[in-house]
């Protein structure tokens, strides 16, 4: 697999080309930054992970939908717009997005799934913890999360379930609630709890660092390189390894 | 549905009566123990509740093996032998049996399944704590687990991984760590982690006291009539409740 | 001794009369109740244990404060107000007030002095988490905890440190931020943790049933009528514990 | 301060190494190896800190023992023997031993001591997990923190409480169980857990990284170097940071 990086010079770009360079079923032809930024050069690639910004990303899209042969392009990069959805829809190759292609919280968002399916009735509580430095809360991977929970509750309940982010009253029935706390270096804990009067299961994950990101993304790389040619999401990717 | 309940004097027997008792849906017809022991009585229900002991257990399934109108049997009971079931396999009307009736312990299972199976590289080790009086360690529920995680993680590893309980010397790759507490009057909490160098999953369940068996068997209860005639495990139960 | 208790028919009330009436030391002379309200009884006894309404705890203290023969009173309601307090201080007898009367919280406050002060450098955030009809958030002894750890904190600083509830924004270094879950039929878990960028403490305290106030309270009334007279408070109970 | 390291080509060696480089406070004078070993040398330094083996450790404390002018030294070598302190008793400077130089498990040291006086009557149970590479069970902080537990309950209660690792039968109420988990990278997980029928109080330490020995033993250098000569223990350092 020939394997460019966009957006190298940033943190998991680093993360991803080091774990690339060590990879030998991964030949890395080029690191695109923006002061390497020769466009030919990143082409050349059969498959694009970018983890860069908005508008760097929006720009690669841009650039590669005008491509007779289109690159794959695994994107990771957050905080990415409607419309940049929108343009991807057209994109005429395989194309792969996910906000957190961490294996561990792509296994949670399934498990929580079936947890709210089959514990329809319980009360679910989300909470999450990161460092000290973050500067959102809650944060991106627990909005994830809870949506999925607020999506499998309210079709098993046959009614709409909101989220309440610090609730300061009393809990209503069809609320999911959701903390956060901020503290050290927490690389990033979640935990979807799910409570009755009897009984309660707890689904958490813990990360050690930030390389779970970039170590997801090189696993995705190496499996959507050998799928036929479509758009695919984290969950697609989990059947996948569920199945094999 | 005609409900009896086979072993009523008992902890569990007890919560069992309570809840049928206040549950619209169930006519209760008769609550036997050791005192009031009408077969007679007991065999005009439906279905049969047995949370007794080994011994009674066995009692029941041939005195009911021998009935032309058999009842649907839902067993509880902990501690039976390999004979026991080889009988059980006979009874030629439905039958449900499970070592723990609660819903979170269920899906617990189940969700242990899908991590053992995506996670497959992830280093596994369960802990279990319960109250100061128990017997014996580890917990039957853990062992369920443990095996659970035993059987897909050595499919999806294609090698044999074996449980080690209190484990003194340096983990191998091929092991699932146990261990166990015991403190207070601590219902259940089981615990099962999936580890690797970057993140972790830890699935987790509590109970808050032994009445989620018996609501557990209650639900099971108002299922199982409703099935054709068969012999079925949790896993059936989860399933229906999965795609409900 | 003989005990009153003051408010018995109130959720604390009942489990205080159960535990006074099962133990051989203690002689339980009244229990006062909306009905049951006869002054003079009730100031028959030694000690009064006060687990009412903050109107109904005024009631009981004016009256008190115009008896010759005051009784000791330990009061636990919560909800009183700065003027209660004031009243309270020219009380001329025995005086105990604690919003939460738990031993394990009150060791735990007693950690957290201990904590704040070796860890003054770490970020401190706590969480708690109660039962699905809990009407106010934070809970008080969050709050209890809380204002221990910000004013160690504050002093082993030197500098102010703030409490923060639901921050949605990037923490500052001088605060404690807090937050809270509701579920299920949780008593009451509080978490009051410390992180540096290396390692953290984590100081939890888990209440299996709301029994262990009225187990606290049970256990200072043996304590206080043993002591001069005074005004006491819970650090006073805890010092008294640890010398032992 | 003119500070050597002794030992300083072994993982801790190596990060005390790197953090009195970056510390303006410190001058680092010489770096003792197997290769770079010059005692001479050595001996110039004002506090010589130790992180090596249980033979350098002690041919270090011998030819300490023979000058006239002796070092400061700080030893955190762990596996020493009886021998070894003996030895120590006799040398005529300041010394300071510890197995452990973490602030925060020196802060739950502390704490368990008051936890254990206070709780006397909940049973104590210890939990630690640490990577999969670790070959020893339990770890010796483990044990260290159990050793704390057993002497202040056993003198809380006035009779003999006992150690048990790995239970298999029946907790009897003079016991601290102790269980262990292995797995990933976990860096040090630490659980002290005090379970009464009706409330429960965990203290917790979690180590994010090895870093924190250093971390450590260059805060308790800068200490050492300011007292009056004599032997230390980790509880006088904490002494000295609850006080300041």
């Amino acid at each position: 697999m020939k394997l460019a990086i966009y957006g190298a010079s940033g943190k998991m770009g680093k993360e991803l080309v080091a774990l690339a360079k060590n990879d030998e079923k991964i030949n890395l032809i080029y690191e695109f930054t923006s002061k390497n930024n020769n466009f030919d050069k990143l082409f050349q690639a059969d498959l694009i992970i970018d983890f860069s910004t908005p508008v760097a990303s929006k720009q690669l899209l841009m650039k590669a939908s005008l491509l007779e042969k289109k690159p794959i392009l695994l994107v990771g990069t957050t905080g990415l717009n409607e419309e940049y959805f929108e343009l991807a829809k057209n994109y005429n190759a395989s194309f792969f997005y996910s906000s957190n292609t961490s294996l561990g919280v792509a296994l949670l968002n399934e498990l929580v799934k079936k947890a709210a399916t089959m514990l329809k009735d319980f009360d679910v509580e989300i909470l999450e913890m990161h460092h000290n430095q973050k500067v959102d809360a809650p944060s991106g991977t627990a909005l994830t999360l809870a949506n999925t929970a607020k999506t499998y509750l309210s079709k098993a309940r046959n009614e709409q379930v909101n989220l309440v982010f610090n609730r300061t009253e009393k809990r209503n029935k069809n609320e999911i609630g959701m903390a956060s706390l901020r503290g050290g270096n927490v690389a990033g804990y979640h935990n979807v709890g799910f409570y009755s009067n009897d009984e309660s299961v707890q689904l958490i994950h813990n990360a050690n660092s930030r390389a779970i990101f970039a170590i997801g993304a090189i696993k995705i790389a190496k499996w959507l390189i050998n799928q036929k040619t479509a758009h695919y999401t984290m969950g697609d990717f989990v059947n996948y390894l569920m199945q094999k």
